[in-house]
């Protein structure tokens, strides 16, 4: 696997719950130019206020993550944890721990098992190996049942420029800020403003799925640019982004808990982003089209009822187009009905497209069906 | 059972789907000063459509309900047919059509049969029975489990008026108009404003509960009151039919889709109805809360992450206060949390009790949990 270039990491299991990898550090041999989004749940983890803190000048030169434990709602005591954890990791690497970006994903309400957490952190430099960013893609991980990468190269000054970017989601996923968490590493030496280049990705892609509308305490998604390649042209860089973000976005809907079928909710000819987006999400939140397709049912009349039960964005009911795949879906008849139904029990990834003709703008979301599986794996999440 | 004066109706199968009851009618032997509310839906039935136009002058006589078919999205034709069903009910029980209330329930996007439908409007008067109104609220139920009746005798001017009210719910049930249908007939004599006192009534009852946050196209309250029992109390009225609502909106709540317990969400100390709602309503909808009681998890975290979800009301995190039953869930150690489980599992209602602090303002919601029962009956609803 390619890597960008100066950044080592590792991936392992400190116990925090079982024997599955639970702890990660990402270290940078120089400092990064960085950026960061983070959720807009109004309890943010402890991980993300301190987070928040470190990112603020834009200089990052690692990433601490810990899974099992999200360090959320564990009051004054938790933000403490998170910052003698970043003090920790800062020692052991030689660097500022203002430098480190901490995170945590898992349970809410429980506080962190410092006993395992603060050796693992002082031993953080003899783990580290060159490169090596699946295995803490893999550390990363709660209830996903795959890691999730995602790599581009660009032409840079001194040759090639690699950005590296991996996510973990799975549950509670819903608007800004979709996935959990998601690191992006690279060696590009970038022009301009990081963070604003980043949201941009970010509404595009993570704000565009939704595995089950809720919005996680912990979400997180950091950029980390070391610039060891040289410089890029800003627009190529901003399209591999874009791209990486896209490609760990759908992977984080396509692994929802127990989801069986990708969902893409492609909205076209709508009046503007808002529109989209309310129309979109309304589709992709509706618990009964998300049955409907893991069923292989065509009740396409959900469909009608998520468009119009967006209450303030009244559609013209005659003008309005819905396609499952290219198959219109409005009235058809049993001959139809039995095609719709071949379509969606044969296909993996289901598209959804509505055609709103209230004006031009196009966007895309992608969410996941709603299973048997999503209900066992949440009713005894914690026990 | 009591009936209120002068009300007639029968419930019974016409062979729409399959053998259950699917087609009921509900006559008073004199004209009714009448109220209803409809669904919020864009996309509102036909039956919805013709209803308004029917009730807009606060007169009805009669009621004919379908279930099986929801006559939604079925267009020009679909109105037509509600016309034509409206109008054959009046040619049989002698009374204008616009004395009618029409309504629909079932499956979307399919024309009604109306080759059986027909016959069964024009045989209308000789199926009618005294009272009998428990049979119209079986024919109106389609994945409910079971009927759903609430009465209420009030005094009155001479002796004692009954409101009678039914109702059916089970899916696609969200905000304004959480039932899909309910009927509230009385031989009261009602003063005032009726429309006001129904819609006060609703926003209190039926617009505080949700199964899944889908809002259907069908629903329909009304109330009908024949005043043949003489004039009553307005506030006694008011307070009683209140009663009956709040009855029927926790029975849909109970009965919901594969439902196992009954979810009652207490919000109090609230600054207003605004910041309320949506806090109570974040609470709810979350498929993670709704999984975790069913699971009996006292997974807490997730109910500070559904209150912190609601971006635009940011509450104080230290003065937020959240119970099970009277059991604070916030911080709890495993010995509380043996006792939350436990609560949990032993109860089918559940209390969820949600102190804001941010005001005086309180107010109640019902839902249910989520459980395989729910992604089975609409993974595979139409076929």
């Amino acid at each position: 696997m390619d890597y960008p270039k100066g950044f080592s990491s590792f991936g392992i299991n400190i116990g925090i719950k079982d024997k599955t990898k639970d702890f990660g550090v990402i270290f940078s041999e120089k400092p990064c130019k960085a950026a960061a989004v983070f959720t807009r749940n109004n309890f943010p983890g402890a991980p993300v206020i301190v987070g928040k803190e470190h990112v603020r000048d834009g200089i990052l030169q690692a990433v601490v993550i810990n899974s099992k434990n999200s360090n959320v709602a564990t009051g004054d005591a938790g933000i403490s944890n998170s910052r003698q954890i970043c003090a920790e990791i800062g020692k052991s690497l030689g660097i500022s721990e203002t430098l480190v970006l901490p995170s945590s994903t898992g349970v809410i309400g429980v506080p962190l098992p410092m006993q395992v957490i603060l050796p693992a952190c002082a031993n953080a430099k003899s783990n580290l190996k060159p490169g090596n960013l699946e295995e803490v893609a893999e550390a990363i991980m709660t209830t996903d049942t795959r890691r999730k990468i995602s790599l581009r190269k660009i032409k840079s000054a001194n040759g090639e420029a690699v950005i590296f970017g991996m996510a973990k989601g799975a549950g509670m996923i819903e608007p800004n800020m979709a996935t959990m968490l998601s690191y992006i590493l690279t060696d590009a030496e970038v022009d301009g403003d990081l963070q604003k280049i980043l949201k941009q990705c970010v509404d595009a892609s993570f704000n565009c799925i939704s595995i089950d509308s809720d919005t996680s305490t912990s979400d997180t998604v950091a950029v980390l640019s070391n610039g060891l390649a040289g410089k890029v042209n800003a627009e190529e860089f901003r399209s591999a982004l874009l791209e990486i973000c896209i490609d760990l976005a759908k992977e984080v809907a396509r692994d929802g808990e127990g989801a069986s079928k990708l969902i893409e909710v492609r909205v076209r000819k709508s009046r503007d982003e808002i529109q989209a987006r309310k129309i979109g999400k309304s589709i992709l939140n509706s618990p009964l089209i998300k049955t409907a397709i893991y069923g292989g049912d065509p009740n396409w009349g959900r469909l009608v009822m998520a468009v119009g039960k967006v209450f303030d964005e009244p559609i013209p009911f005659d003008s309005l187009e819905i396609y499952f795949g290219d198959l219109p879906v409005k009235g058809a008849d049993s001959d139809k009905l039995k095609k719709l139904s071949e379509y969606l029990k044969k296909n993996s990834e289901i598209l959804v497209d509505v055609v709103l003709n209230t004006g031009n703008y196009e966007m895309v979301f992608w969410g996941c069906d709603l299973t048997e599986g999503y209900v066992k794996e949440n009713a005894y999440y914690t026990t």
